[in-house]
Order: C-alpha cells, then structure tokens, then sequence
C-alpha cells in the first residue's frame, strides 16, 4: 500500500489510472477506523481495480466549541488495518495541505444543508462539502463509498454530485451496529461504559418506531411521542432533535404513507451521537 | 464544428480526449460575440489540440433587476463566427439542463466575491464561480481562456481553482479596444451614439491615473481624485466604484508602491460598463 501526503503526489499516482479501463474506489475518511469504515472499504476493495483510502480528520466540518482537537487519532494502527484489508493507497494530508494559507472557496448545498444534523451543526455540511468535493478533485474516483449513519451526508453529497455534474458514484452502505444495537462510531470511545448502555435508547427507539409502523402507526406525531418518551427516560440522554422525513428532500413527513427516513440525534453526557433507520411502511 | 446542447453528450465527447496526448483549450462565453471573445477564441484554437467553447447566458450571474432577459443574443451569427475561427466544438446547453430543477449548490470564494463589483451585484461571483466549475467538470480542459476586462472574475476563479485542487490552467489575455478607447463588450450594443462618446471617459480617466503614476504621483487618493473629476464632468455618467487595489487579494492600496490593478465602474445611462488597467510603478 503507497502512503501518500502530498497533493501533487497524489494526483501524479492517480492520473496514471484514468486511461486504463480500470475502476477506481474511493473511502474518505476522518481515521480511527472501525467496522463501519471497515464495512466500506472491504466493499471498494472487492468492488474497484484500484482502491483508495484518505484519513483526513476535517477541520472546516467542525463547528467552534466541537471535538476537533480531541477527535480520536492513530495513524499507525488505522494504516496496519487498511494495509491488512488489501488497500492500494491511502492519502493522508496535512491540514496545511488542504487549506493552505489564503484558503477561500467553499461549497454549500443551499437548504438541505440546514435541516437535521444542520440545525445544531450550522456549518458542518459546508465543510464535508468542501472536503469531499476537493477529495474528488484529487482522487478522481469512479465510485465513493459512504455509510448510511451520516444519511443526511449522503443525500447532500449525491445532490452536489449531481448539481456540479461530477463523474462519481455514490454509494451508500448499511449501518454497522455493536452487540446491542449501537451505531458503531468513533466518537462511542469517548463513552463511560455506564454511558454506552444508555446509548443502546437511540436504537432501541428506532427499534420501537420500526414496531409501531408494522403495527399500522402512520402518524409521525405519535410514533416521535414514544421515542421520545423511551429516550428521556434515560437520565444521561437529552435529545438534539427526532425527525421523520423525506428520504430524498429531508422535509419533515407528518405521516408514513413513503419511505420515510426517521434520523435521531442525542446527547449522552457530553457526547453527540446520530442514528437513524429507513422505514418502508407497507401497503 | 459540433454544437452539442445535452451535457452527457459533451462529457461522452469530452472523455476521448483525456486519454490521449492532447491539450483542450475552453472559452466559457454568454455569447454575443464581439472582438474581445475572438482575441480569447484565437489564441485557444491556436494554443490547443482540440478547443471547446461555451454559450450560456448564465441566470446565477445576474441579480434581481439586471439584465438577464435584455442580455443580447445571437447564436446563429456566433455558431457562424466560431465555425470560421476553427474551434472544434460549441457547447450551448439551455437554462434547465444546467439548473435543473431542485438544484442546489452553489460556490463561493469568500471576501474576494465583496469586493469591487461584488458590492454593488452580491451574487453575482456565486453564479460565475457555480457555472464554470460545472463547465469545468463537463468540459474538462487542460486550460481556459478569461479576457482581463473582468479582472476580479480572474482573480476569483484562479483562486477556486487553487483553492479546490482542479487541473486547469487560466490564461488572461489582454482587454480589447474599440477606436477610442472603449473596451469592447456585449453591453455596449445598449449606448446610444452620444452615450458612447461618454463611455470614452471609462478608458481616458485610466490613462489619466498611468500619467500621473509616470509623473511620480505614488497617492491613490490624488489619482482617484483626478479620475472622479475627470467622469463627473461628462453628465451622463454615474460612478459606481473607483479603486485602486492589490492586484491579488483586491485590498485597496493607499500608495502605488507595487503593481496595482485601477479599476472602475461606472454607470452610462442606465448601462453599467465596467474597465480597469494595471499599473507598474517604475522605481
């Protein structure tokens, strides 16, 4: 596997691979990898020629007053993982690198961008936008691969695709839980082990909504009512927000008579953790 | 020449030349082409294996109460003039394949987009950078060709390209003049015979600054004075801006000690023509 810090470099390797017929896959991501990223890359492993990792912890995607600069690192270990995986070539940048002195121009995916996770996180999607658009730029991937837990990242991400008329493929792949029921993240390190049982409510929630619809529940009011309930019985939980939307325009659905996506955000102690399901409520 | 107005057609057209040991040149245009597009046109075909031009009179660009329905047009005359230059294809997509409806994204490259024009049109550097950054992923060239009549445009989408990674080569080729001094553009097809002959103080007040730099006169505001001075006595004019200002970041300078870049707008009527001219101080 070829480590690569520069962008010059980078786009040197990469430039030699858009002649041959060869499909390239890419996995952008922050590090500290997991079985969610793991889930992604073995995918661009198996499904590309030529796969591409970035590690990039992003700090335009962080609001002032987030986890930047405690945001988990370890290089050495996320490069035994992806090297082990069968990985060809992992990009890792320097912030200085990426935004360079005099850095100015960035991407915004007007009103998506400030729904759901947007509304706590203002400028967060501008900067994802802003990375993985100059991502693309560098890696100049066929397909990119990105998970399900940050859903409302992936619909943002597939509308810039479009809208800027790149060449890429997104693809969206099922979140990955731990024993229990918990979105595997690597923010779930910074939980106490009494906090990470707490944490078990987002999925248990989303469970119970899942439920509720089987059971012929279609209005959204109702089925947020008993999530809610089941999350603020926890007294380490406070909720950011429990949305039932739209899958493709993110607007709230009053009732789930659509696939619908229902996305959750919840404070256990300090932490900001996501979850969220797809329901497809039948007849 | 191929006129081509489907993007995927033009992407498919495009993509045979990536791989083969050719440069592509591009000149983005609103078309209505005058001597100014064909100084960027000629040097495009002759600098270029293969050379793609743009018509799109582009909706972002203009603010509410400007001229986008008045803007003129003409494609049989331009598609005429481009066949005779020898370009090699015309690319003139309609107003919903570039902004289809639900679209989204735009880019921005901040405080440069303020400056200069950008205080009297907000958006209008939002919809030049979107547009060409589309062009520039649909048409994909080695180099694109800007006249320097629209200096702030360069200076904008240079540092876009900088800024997100792209592999495009901007060339500024020299502002084109009318017999007097005009600068030649599109919207000067709106003067009336006797507001023509006002324009003309556009181009005789810059030529008054570089006089007055040769004489030794180093202070911007003695320039600018003189410059007001010059316009205000013509009454059909009305200015919008004079500055004097840092030929990268648009800051303004207070003393002609480096290259500067004098720039001016300045109303005709109810036309707004726009002009500017880059000192080098000796010494």
């Amino acid at each position: 596997m070829k480590i690569i810090s520069s962008i010059e470099d980078m786009k040197n390797e990469m430039r030699e691979f858009r002649c041959q017929n060869k499909t390239k896959g890419f996995v952008p991501t922050m590090g500290y990898l997991h079985e969610g990223h793991l889930s992604l890359v073995r995918e661009c492993v198996k499904k590309s020629d030529y796969s591409v990792v970035s590690i990039f912890v992003n700090p335009a995607q962080f609001g002032p007053g987030e986890d930047f600069e405690d945001y988990p690192r370890d290089f050495q270990r996320d490069s035994e993982i992806l090297r082990n995986e069968g990985v060809d070539c992992l990009f890792y940048p320097s912030n200085e690198e990426m935004y360079p002195q005099g850095y100015k121009t960035y991407v915004q995916v007007y009103d998506l961008k400030n729904k759901l996770c947007g509304r706590s996180r203002p400028h967060h999607f501008t900067g994802v936008c802003t990375v993985v658009l100059k991502l693309f730029h560098i890696v100049n991937p066929h397909q990119a691969f990105f998970g399900q837990k940050d859903f409302q990242q992936a619909v943002i991400l597939k509308r810039m695709i479009r809208d800027l008329n790149l060449d890429v493929n997104l693809r969206v792949l099922p979140i990955v839980r731990e024993e229990g029921g918990l979105a595997v993240s690597s923010r779930n390190t910074y939980l106490t082990p009494e906090q990470r049982k707490a944490a078990l409510r987002l999925y248990q929630s989303l469970q119970e909504a899942q439920r509720m619809v089987d059971q012929g529940e279609r209005k959204s009011q109702n089925i947020i009512q008993i999530m809610k309930k089941n999350i603020e019985s926890e007294p380490e939980a406070q909720i950011d927000y429990i949305k039932i939307v739209d899958t493709e325009n993110l607007d709230p659905l009053s009732e789930l008579n659509q696939d619908a996506l229902v996305a959750l955000a919840v404070f256990i102690g300090k932490v900001r953790l996501i979850d969220n399901t797809i329901i497809k409520p039948e007849g």
